[in-house]
């Protein structure tokens, strides 16, 4: 009964979570993440708490109860799990779960959602949206105990797993397997799968292996009432009625809790090559990605790009050095193959190709692991690196690909000195822009200077506002830049019939109805 | 008002359709497809007719003025809509309508919404499962005059298009521009793309591109009320709230009528081989697939494999002739890739081994377009072949691939000489099997010989029962052996959110409730 003493200590706290009146969504012009101690959300933003149960003693006794040893509390102790990865959210949760298993996680939403009590699952919060944490006191539901390998079989390549798995662990595990996981990103050493289920992550090898909608061939998914829906089957082929687990996969945990995740994995490759160059320009960039799809074929895994300023950020924050001469714009080409003499002679034509043709100014080819890792970590850690810039506007585009740079520039030359970066980098081919703009601190008029800007510019150009991020707490109130009115209302019909109280991660990803709720 | 005269000669035929009381999905044992006319589907299907209107004078002249000269009616003119390809399922439609555009179905279902009319969406009509054709006399909806290219982007490969798009004609398009169609099947010289994507189609390329869950990026359908809904983009990733067209693939026409499918299509390979071989057993076949699989790796684009009796049929009823000497089973591989050197380098180490090793006893080899058309008819043209044989009960299962030929032995064995052939055959690389078995004519007690029996068999190897055909008419009763009971309730309640009326494809996909709806 310790614990029910420990977390009432966090109560005074959430009560200075004043109850808002404001328009919802609409962030207030105070707070700054860039400080020491991050403003809650609450705060920062004009949201109300929707009415559900506040947390009572006799509920933290039920989970102590229920899972003894595995119940957190106290201010400091769930402190990591209310905040985000980018500190730029935070929650006023006072306690934490850790179930086990389906099971566990079942009895937790039965009762909280007999209770009425509002819940956040959390996988390896990693998220960028601020969907992984609470905007009030949900109670945070963390998969991170959910770590277990429950089969592979090495005929299909298929994995079943719990959702608490870390990306990092699976692809260790496969890769003794002569497996890899059929995604792979920056976040790979902390994000769960089931939250890359849940997010539909994207990442670096959607390109060769395509997305999770076509990978994740099962799901155990607990709904909000505790009911749990068994899905989780190894098969690539089912058709026997409709496909329930794909409406999980992306709904951010706002329609159920996915507890195992069926996956199938392609065979590692035998070999991996990386190609690192420097081009002149974005149209440079676009023909040189055409000139290797056409070469390279069915071994180009990845084609990434970056900016110089994203160069930049890597050299001064991380301490890392560009392996090419100095370039408006880099590139970041992956291969992988079976057959190693197949696969360089393959680059080897397409880089003497675009070298000769002026496509490329410098470059560089690593074949070995490390070297492959050191080229992979100029692109994968600039995320890292905006980090140490002060406060960073993020932004997930998704954009027929000849105008993906377009909106960098445009962005540039529209904030001028108020933003001290705008930078560029993604995904190229898949068509996805990360655009991101920093500043020393959180701005309301530089985000007025953004918002909704950025979204008109790619609503024009009909393309994503959220290409793999998702929508979370930040971006829920954009969702009518990219989806159709009656898409919206569609998806609010099935949280509501999935999830009737709407106690399932509330304020993400639908954008909120008069009444605060989002169904 | 000629039409409206004459679709009244067909309403006494309907009418000679009795009414039922006996068990929903229960075959009566009389009737023969063998035969040359088809029984209808409500004499020798235990179904009753759902309180559908019947349709009247009015309803014929309101679909004239809407668009005057794509209404059909008359009792010959509707037959070769009421009946399925295998000619073993046929509906009493009176009327098939022929919208051109996205808003003419809209206004076809909120007539028929409105008027409580029930509505059969019919592509190719090549489905093996009588999900098609109507059951009694639902108005058929054909997309056969939507058949429009919208747009093709060469840079991106992607293909936006309307669904009455035949398959062959859109691969036929696309390898003039330097692309292929991500999927491909035998139906294609008459199947529509939305209907391919209705029924979640697999096909002969899944192993090597995906489901259609991956390929298809958006799709535009309409609801049972006639509102229409637009997710018809382009982009690769959007992860902007549910991803609701996942619902619409593979729901068989039962939650909306898909208009135009977005999707993407891979490079067309400069590159394709085919192998033809002879394997003395189906454990060989299997370490053949490992093999290759290793070996082949990223060009390995087709793994099908057929037995003995499969090729005596089509060298009998098809006067095909077999490329290699007489073996027990028969594999085709193919391989696509970007380089025809390496292509054929991998391929001749492959057979090498496979030949040394004794995995494989004799075999062919194809580069050039037609003889390689020749040796995939040998596959392609099975279910053909088998159509020839009089009845054919078909089973298209999902099974963990070492285990897949177990059942074709298991029920050879069950059958004896009550069967005409008991053959297997299919998409290995899947672990997808088809099974089946030929009499002269539609036999009551073979049914009951094979059925429950290959479901329960299916199940115990936690295998699905329809692995690409879909549940559509005939199997829509044995749901269960595949989905727990909690998801085939999640399933009715979608179809009652979408459908409240229940009157898109009705007594398909979802097994009836008791008072005979699907909801």
């Amino acid at each position: 009964m310790a614990a029910a003493a420990v977390w009432r200590r966090g109560a005074a706290w959430l009560r200075s979570c004043r109850a808002n009146r404001e328009l919802p969504g609409v962030p207030r012009a105070r707070g700054c993440a860039g400080s020491r101690e991050v403003v809650p959300t609450c705060e920062r933003y004009a949201v109300r708490r929707l009415p559900f149960a506040r947390l009572a003693d006799g509920d933290v006794a039920f989970f102590e109860r229920l899972m003894p040893g595995r119940v957190i509390t106290g201010e400091e102790e769930v402190k990591p799990f209310n905040v985000d990865w980018l500190k730029s959210v935070r929650g006023c949760s006072q306690l934490v779960l850790k179930p086990q298993t389906t099971a566990e996680v079942s009895q937790i939403l039965r009762y909280c959602h007999e209770r009425n009590l509002a819940v956040n699952p959390q996988g390896g919060n990693t998220g960028l949206v601020g969907g992984s944490v609470p905007v009030f006191d949900e109670i945070i539901l963390s998969t991170a105990l959910m770590n277990k390998i429950i089969s592979f079989d090495k005929v299909s390549g298929i994995l079943v797993c719990q959702a608490g798995c870390v990306l990092e662990r699976l692809s260790e595990y496969l890769e003794e397997q002569g497996f890899i996981m059929p995604l792979d990103l920056g976040a790979k050493g902390s994000c769960h799968i089931g939250g890359n289920v849940a997010t539909n992550a994207g990442g670096l090898r959607l390109l060769r292996y395509g997305s999770l909608r076509g990978t994740v061939l099962g799901l155990q998914v607990v709904l909000a009432d505790g009911s749990a829906l068994d899905c989780l089957t190894s098969l690539r082929k089912d058709n026997t009625g409709y496909d329930l687990k794909q409406l999980f996969i992306g709904s951010e945990g706002t329609l159920g809790v996915i507890t195992a995740v069926s996956i199938l994995c392609p065979q590692r490759p035998k070999a991996v090559n990386v190609a690192f160059l420097g081009c002149q320009s974005f149209a440079k960039v676009l023909e040189t990605f055409t000139t290797c799809r056409a070469m390279l074929g069915e071994i180009l895994s990845a084609y990434e790009f970056m900016d110089e300023k994203c160069m930049e950020l890597v050299e001064t924050h991380l301490k890392l050095s560009s392996p090419v001469a100095d370039s408006p714009f880099y590139v970041l080409i992956e291969t992988s193959g079976s057959n190693s003499t197949h696969d360089e002679e393959k680059l080897h034509n397409f880089l003497e190709q675009a070298m000769a043709s002026g496509l490329v100014t410098d470059g560089t080819v690593a074949t070995d692991k490390k070297k492959i890792k050191v080229l992979w970590s100029l692109r994968e850690r600039i995320t890292e690196a905006l980090t140490h810039e002060g406060y960073v506007y993020k932004y997930d585009i998704s954009l027929p690909v000849g105008k993906l740079y377009d909106l960098v520039t445009d962005m540039r030359a529209r904030l001028g000195q108020s933003a001290k970066n705008v930078v560029g980098y993604g995904h190229l081919g898949d068509g996805n822009l990360h655009l991101n703009i920093t500043a020393e601190s959180y701005s309301h008029s530089l985000l007025e200077a953004i918002e909704p800007f950025v979204y008109e510019w790619t609503a024009r150009c009909s393309g994503s506002i959220s290409a793999e991020h998702g929508l979370g707490f930040k971006k829920r109130h954009f969702i009518h830049y990219s989806k159709p009115h009656e898409a919206v209302l569609l998806m609010q019909q099935f949280k509501a019939m999935l999830d009737p109280k709407g106690i399932l991660n509330p304020y993400k990803t639908l954008p909120s109805a008069p009444d605060g709720s989002t169904c």
